[in-house]
C-alpha cells in the first residue's frame, strides 16, 4: 500500500515566514509550493525547490488569485481568461525555479479561495485546467474528488489526483464540514493518525454524524502552519510507516 | 545581408498601455517582452506572445528589478543571489506564457536600471547570466558589446548577441552619449535610418564629435513608446528593406 | 442655479497615464483622486492635488479595493473590518498629499467594483462610511441616490452628496442601464449636454424607454479617459455655463 | 530622570507577523509603526495604533522605501522629489489610522536602508524632512545625532530627537560598529541593561575598543523581532525603572 502526503510550502514572503518548511519537507512526499501571488517570492521558491529536490519530494505549483495582503483567501471576481493567464504565469515561474534547483513541477494545486471557488465554479475550474494543459499536458491537477476541478481536468485531458484532508471533519455527503462549524478541524493527533490510516487502508472516513463513507484519495493533505500542525503531520507519517504504508509521491 | 531589429514590448500593466505594441510588432524581428517586474501582467504577456507568434517575431524575456512604480528605472541594491532568483522567476513566467501562445522564449535582455547596472557591475551581470544558464543554456543574452554582460555570458557558456541603438548618439570610445546630454537622442528619421543602414552594411557609426568608429551589432534596438518613435522604427525597417537588407530574428 | 461636476483623476501609476488630467481639471469642480489602491502613486497624487489646488477644484478621495492589476474593477470579498481599514489608509494618504499641496480632502467617492458593491451591500457600505466618519466627520460621501451608501452615510452622520452620470442611460426606476446593454453609454455630445442641462435645471432625465423621471443630483459625473470623453465633458461645461448655470464644488 | 524607549512595530503584512507587538508595547514608550511600504497593512496598522493608544504609547511613522519583498533594507536610487511624495503618503496613511484609533502620529523615523542612506545623503535627508514639514511642522524626526537627518530637520524647522541603540556596539567616533563586524550586536541582557542605564544617567557609552564617549540620546531604540530581543527590551525597562528612571514618550 502506498499513499502521497501533500502540504503547502514556501508560504512566506521576503523576511516573513509561515510554518516550518524544513520540518514539513521531512514528512510529505509532495510539496505545494507558493508561486508569488498569495505568498512565495523567488528566493523562497528557490530555497524550497532545492530542499524538496534534496529529499526527492515532488514539487507542485500552488497557484492563487493575486492577493498578497489577503493571502489568497478572498474570492476575486476574475474573468476566466485572466485567471488562465495568471495560472500560466505562476506555473511557469515555479517551473523555472524548479529547473534551476534540479527538479521539476509535476502537478498543480489551487490555493485558498481559488481552491474553493474553482471546486464549484465550472468557468474558473476550466480556466485553471486550460492553463495547465496549455503549458504541459503531462502535469496533474490535485483537488477534491467530485469537484468542478475534476470535471475540468478530464475535459482538458489532464490527470486528476484526488485528495482528502487529514485534520478536517467530513459530512455524510463527502464534503468538508465548513470551517465556521465548531468541530470542523480535528486536533487530536491520535484520532487524526488513526483516521488517515483507515482512509488509506480501507478507503473510508467516519463522518461528523457517526456515519462511515467511502472517500477516494490518492493524496492526503497535511498542514504545517503551526507547531501543533507539524507534530500532527509527523505523527501521521509515523503511523502510516509503522503500518507498512509507503509514503511516496503520486507522481512516482 | 541580414539584421535583427529588437524593441521593448508589452510594457503596460492592467488597464495601462505604453507604446503601440501592434505597430511595433510589424517592424521588429525580436520582441523584448516585459515579465511583470517593471511592467507586464499575465494577460498583456499572453496577448503580446500571441501577436509575436502570429508574425514569427522572436520572443525575449525583458527582465528587470522588481519595481512597478519606478518602471525598473531605479537602481536597487539587490544581492546577486536574489537577483538570480528574480531573473529565473521572470524568465519562467514568460516561458510559460510563450508556450501557451504557441511560441517560446529564445533570449533574455535586462531592462532599464538592470541593463545599465549589470553592464558595468560584474556581480549583477553574473547573477543574470547564471539565472539564464540554469533555466536553459540554449538561451541567448542580448546586450552591449564589451559590457560585463558579455563577459558573464561567456563565463556561463551563453551565446551573447550584441546590439546597437538606432536613435542614440555615440562617443568616440563606443559608449552611448549619456541621456543628460542635449544631443544624446537622435530624432530625425532620415538621419537615423541612414545611420542604421551604414551600421548594418559597413559596421560603422559616426560619433557625436565627428569621428567614425566600428560598432559590432547583431541587433538594432528601436523604440516605440511615442508616436514619433514608431514612425522612426518603421522608417528604419523600410530603409533597410529597400537596401536589400533582410530583417530577421538573430535566432533564425 | 449651481451644479458640481466631478471626474476621476490621477488614475495613472508610475510611468503610466490614464486620461488627460489637466484637460479635465479645467472642466470639473471636484476631482476624485485615486489613492494608490487601484491607481495613483504618491507622485501622481501630489501632481494632481497641486493642479486641483491651483484651479480651486475640490479634492475627493477615490477609494478602492486593493487591486492595481484589475484597476479596482473586480469584486473582492473583503471583510468589512478590513475594508474599513483600507479606506482609512487611502483617505489618510491622500489627505497628507493634499495638505502638502496646499489643499485638503473634502469628500470620498468609492471607485469601480467598490462603488457598485457598496451601493447594494449594506455591510461594505457601512465599512466605508465608518472609515470616513472615524477620520473626519466633516467629510462628505459622494454616491448614488437611494443606495446603501446613502443609508450608511446617514447612519454615521455624514453628509451624502448625490450624483448622476452625464453619459449613462437610465432605467425607469432610476437605476443605470447595465453596461452590458448596447445603449448603456451615450456618445453624442449634443444629446449629453442637453440631458445634463435638463437634469440640472428641471431635475429630470429621459429614460431609455422614453419615460421622464425625477433624479436628484448635487453633482454630475463626467469621464475623461478617452479624447472623446474629454470633449464631451468640455461640451457639458460650456452648455451649462452658457445657460447661466454656475459650475462649482458642492463643498463651496 | 526620564528617557524614551522606541521600537519598530507592526512590521507584519497580511497573515505574516514579525516580532511580538503586544509584548513590546508593554516595554516601549514610542512605537515606530510601519506604514505599508516595507511592512504594515492597514489592518495591522489599525491594530497596533489601538494597542498603542490603550497604553499611552506614542505613535511614530516608520517610513521606508517602497520595497515589501526586500523589507526596505535595499537602497533604491529614488529621486528626492519622489521620496518626498512617498513619505507624505505613508505619513498620511498612518495619521488616519491613528486618528481612527483615537491617537495621533507625533514623530517620524525612517526605516532600514532609508535610515542609513538619509543619515549620510543630504538630498534624501532633505526630502524626508521636507515631507514631514509639509504635512505637519509640529512632528518630530527621530534619528542619529550628527546625521544628515539632523541637519535637514533643522533646515525645515523640525524638532530632531536623537536616539542611541541599546544592543549595538559603538566606535570611538560615535558611529555604530557595522553589522558585518563580529561584535556589532550585543546579546547579554545584563551588559545591555547596564549600558543603557549608564547612557541615560551619565550620557556615556563604552566603545568597542575600550574608550568611553559622550552620546546624546533622548530615546533608546530596542528591538523585538526575536524572543531574545523582547526579553532584553524588558530587562532594559526593568533596570531603568528600578534605578528610578521614568520611561515616557519624548513627546510627553
Amino acid at each position: 500500500v502506498r499513499i502521497d502526503l501533500n502540504a503547502d510550502l514556501g508560504e512566506g514572503f521576503g523576511v516573513w515566514r509561515l510554518g516550518d518548511d524544513d520540518a514539513l519537507l521531512d514528512v510529505v512526499s509532495s510539496a505545494n509550493v507558493a508561486c508569488g501571488f498569495h505568498a512565495g517570492d523567488p528566493v523562497t521558491m528557490d530555497r524550497v525547490c532545492r530542499a524538496a529536490a534534496a529529499r526527492a519530494v515532488a514539487v507542485g505549483a500552488q497557484v492563487s488569485y493575486r492577493d498578497l495582503v489577503g493571502f489568497g483567501r478572498r474570492r476575486i471576481d476574475v474573468e476566466p481568461e485572466e485567471l488562465r493567464c495568471d495560472v500560466v504565469y505562476q506555473l511557469g515561474a515555479l517551473h523555472a525555479c524548479a529547473t534551476a534547483a534540479g527538479t521539476r513541477v509535476s502537478y498543480v494545486k489551487p490555493h485558498g479561495a481559488l481552491y474553493n471557488v474553482a471546486a464549484e465554479d465550472a468557468r474558473q475550474a476550466d480556466a485553471v485546467a486550460a492553463a495547465v494543459a496549455s503549458v504541459d499536458p503531462a502535469l496533474a491537477l490535485l483537488g477534491l474528488p467530485g469537484s468542478e476541478h475534476q470535471t475540468a481536468a478530464a475535459r482538458h485531458g489532464l490527470r486528476f489526483v484526488t485528495e482528502a484532508f487529514a485534520d478536517r471533519a467530513y459530512l455524510a455527503d463527502g464534503r468538508l464540514v465548513p470551517r465556521s462549524h465548531d468541530h470542523a478541524v480535528l486536533r487530536d493527533p491520535d484520532e487524526i493518525a488513526a483516521r488517515v490510516l483507515r482512509l488509506v487502508r480501507d478507503g473510508v472516513i467516519d463522518t461528523i454524524d457517526g456515519a462511515r463513507i467511502s472517500v477516494e484519495a490518492q493524496s492526503i493533505c497535511v498542514h504545517g502552519d503551526t507547531p501543533g500542525a507539524v507534530a500532527i503531520a509527523e505523527r501521521v507519517r509515523t503511523e502510516l510507516t509503522a503500518a507498512g504504508v509507503q509514503v511516496a509521491p503520486f507522481t512516482a
